[in-house]
């Protein structure tokens, strides 16, 4: 970030978000490359996302559990897809206690693997399915071109595993799970999303089907935002997973596995922040409200300190709240407070002490108004509520004003030469169009429809018969 | 654990302590040496340790953040003590992403030389101070002996770390996160710690002073249940921590270090648990409550799950609640529920239903009564309390019971000859008898005492001037 503060997105789209980053004191680069340290203030919004999913996956009988970071190498080559996914993305430790290891050992980019040899273990029979796990971890795949939050050599995430004994019930654990991201993304994040299935080019190392969610940044460009894939066959056969069914034959069970990680939180900062830094929606924010006393002389300050502290106390029982009791001038408390995306902005000087007023400030629209001091704590739960449905409006309006349904391959083109956006259009479904028109228009098909009128249609690009549309976008 | 159940603590206490994880389902090792998987029930005592700390550290003004688990060589490097400590157990990472790296990479034993680093940007006036930060993060560390939870190749902990202004600051700091481990152990875990400093061999690589908290077992050897660190001054100027003071010199900071880990589970384990399995303090405990409907056929099956449905749904409201309507039979679902060390057991049959009462029965002492459906919420109430009392006061007699203080060399080296326990005892201080009395009877210094009439005595060894009593026990 450079003196004078935050970059115009206008100006260097990719600088703003860096400078979001820093101005809000989310995070910073590690020394090793690629690496990131999560700050306080970038961490507390994880927190929030980990309270909220783990939440919502208990409600479906899913239960934490952990699984080690350190995988032998020849567990990663079993299933053939993984291997060749993963391998060139690994570290891999090969001395520990002071000696060459045997047999090296990789950093789980993932823990399909180490979580199936375990389930080997653990599911006997029938009776033992569904096996619902999930955990909380760190990840590693060294990545070459890394962005904070969005791709980093090591990221935190969580994992969901499970095994069933038909592929119909592992098929609507998938499904289950990308819906319950779909409501987390668009009900807490604010973030309008699209789901839909990969194309083969684009699954999971080892799924037989992995489902996305696509959310659409400030830039027109989309953003991968959870996934949820069930598994090859080959991937249970090759760890073993297997049961006895009631019908006494040995039978392999059906593997999903689905998550989201760090990269939620760069999603949440390209979708709603602005020139003056993070907007967060208020279900997310870590903190809700900050209050700021307004004095101008030491007459002042001390009956504005006692009110200021009085309507924290009371906002802090049922919000997040702050105070911001510090020397520093009035002005500058405001910018630091809205660059770090804090929904409502509460002041209070000596003229609303005597007027039994407060000034409320939204930090989406700016707006404020005079308020009085007995309908405080009822303004701010409707504010926050009325701020997070306009937020997440504001975002759905931006991608719709944004996303194309076209027929034609010179509008299609033309979209991905000018400014973008999300583009639906039809798609024969062989992977020579597909790499194609990555090649003339850098967009990939971030994934095939659920949610599509059937009709049939012609491929965008050669014309062939179509069953399907896709959305195609240039993608972080 | 072999067909005929738990092992008795009386036959082999190692195998007992094993065989209690196993019934209970607590954890396994994992296909890498010495690593761990923590199952959904091991886990969820870990989230209630975390849920519980976390609450305690934010009163206090920490923050959690998150740094990378990757750390150069290098910075391990620069503190002479600190890789001298941990050079010996460290996994290191020598190639990525498809290459052999330029400089080898561990992966965290312990996190102050990155967490450091960062400091060194952050800190650069005595307005920044302190910083006070905590993170939740697993760590490796190249074990040859392993147990589970006790001590494994990786594990889960929390590591706090602070930088303050001067070094009063930074031992009040130390002091008051000890006291918090004291407070969690014993409020919590029902675990009575005895506080106190560590002597120079058993300081952390790189402090200058150690505390920590030691626990009794069963078997009567000490558990080190959590320690605090004021760093070297070294570490500071290693890693350029400084920070422009009022007075406009530049002075480097003072750090300070604390932690626990998934090793006060093992704790947990083996302070409490019984030939039956694991026995959980209520608070701590996962499921607080399980409700049994009893029933012998068809005709008495239905009114008793309707009315054991409405109890748990009662008693979820208010506690940690599950319901067993499965089809095992009564008695193996009795065991099931015990060895996995659920506090109380509600039974409710065909008769409770006519009288409207049902059987209340405790984990710990294994006490039933009959008590009335309407104080029954009351009743789980004050028992959850009770037993919480109780598991303390039991762990607590056993270890004074079997804590000594010592005189004369020959009583010492008897009990550690014999059934051994806790031995408080004068110490001269000197390296080479606590070397001496370790390799006589293989009991270590825990920790000079924090609470001990300063009165002056002889060293239990050598007889020299000792103005300091030693714990001593044989140790995990």
């Amino acid at each position: 970030m450079s003196e004078k503060g935050i970059t115009k997105r206008s100006e260097d789209y990719s600088q703003w978000y860096l400078d979001v980053i820093e101005a809000a004191d989310l995070a910073d680069y590690g020394p090793v490359k690629g690496t990131m340290v999560i700050k306080p203030n970038g961490y507390a919004i994880w927190e929030n996302i980990q309270q909220i999913l783990n939440e919502k996956f208990k409600e479906t009988g899913v239960k934490n559990a952990y699984f080690p970071l350190l995988i032998p190498e020849s567990f990663l080559k079993r299933e053939a897809e993984h291997v060749e996914g993963f391998a060139p993305e690994v570290a891999v430790v090969t001395q520990a206690g002071g000696k060459k290891l045997e047999e090296p050992l990789v950093i789980r980019p993932t823990s399909e693997t180490i979580i199936y040899d375990s389930f080997s273990k653990w599911i006997k029979s029938y009776r033992d399915l569904p096996v619902l796990i999930n955990q909380w971890a760190n990840i590693v795949r060294w990545e070459m071109r890394t962005r904070l939050f969005l791709r980093t050599s090591e990221f935190l995430w969580q994992e969901g595993h499970t095994a069933h004994a038909t592929h119909e019930e592992a098929q609507e654990r998938q499904k289950m799970m990308l819906d319950v991201y779909k409501e987390f993304a668009e009900d807490y994040l604010a973030i309008p999303v699209i789901a839909g299935e990969k194309s083969e080019s684009e699954r999971f190392a080892g799924a037989e089907r992995t489902y996305s969610i696509e959310a659409m940044m400030q830039d027109k460009k989309a953003l991968q935002a959870g996934t949820s894939h069930i598994l090859n066959k080959d991937f249970a056969e090759s760890f073993n997973v297997k049961y006895l069914d009631q019908d006494g034959k040995e039978k392999f069970a059906w593997l999903t596995s689905w998550g989201v990680s760090t990269r939620l939180i760069g999603g949440l900062i390209m979708a709603h922040s602005d020139d003056s830094g993070l907007v967060l929606p208020p279900k997310i924010a870590p903190i809700q409200v900050v209050v700021i006393p307004v004095w101008s002389n030491e007459t002042e300050k001390k009956p504005v300190f006692i009110r200021a502290k009085e309507i924290f106390s009371d906002l802090g029982k049922k919000f997040r709240a702050e105070i911001d009791l510090s020397d520093t001038r009035t002005g500058a408390k405001f910018y630091d407070w809205e660059k770090k995306g804090v929904p409502i902005r509460i002041e209070v000087g000596p003229r609303d002490i005597q007027t039994s007023t407060v000034i409320i400030a939204r930090r989406d629209t700016g707006e404020k108004k005079s308020i009085k001091m007995s309908s405080l704590s009822d303004e701010v739960a409707k504010t926050l509520g009325t701020m997070q449905k306009d937020i997440f409006d504001k975002a759905k309006k931006f991608r719709d004003d944004n996303t194309f349904e076209v027929d034609g391959w010179g509008e299609f083109e033309r979209i991905f030469a000018g400014e973008g956006g999300f583009v639906m259009a039809n798609w024969c479904g062989s992977m020579e169009c597909e790499k194609k028109i990555t090649e003339k228009t850098k967009a990939t098909i971030r994934c095939i429809l659920f949610d599509q009128p059937m009709k049939q249609g012609k491929c965008i690009l050669c014309g062939g018969e179509s069953k399907q549309k896709a959305l195609f976008a240039k993608a972080y």
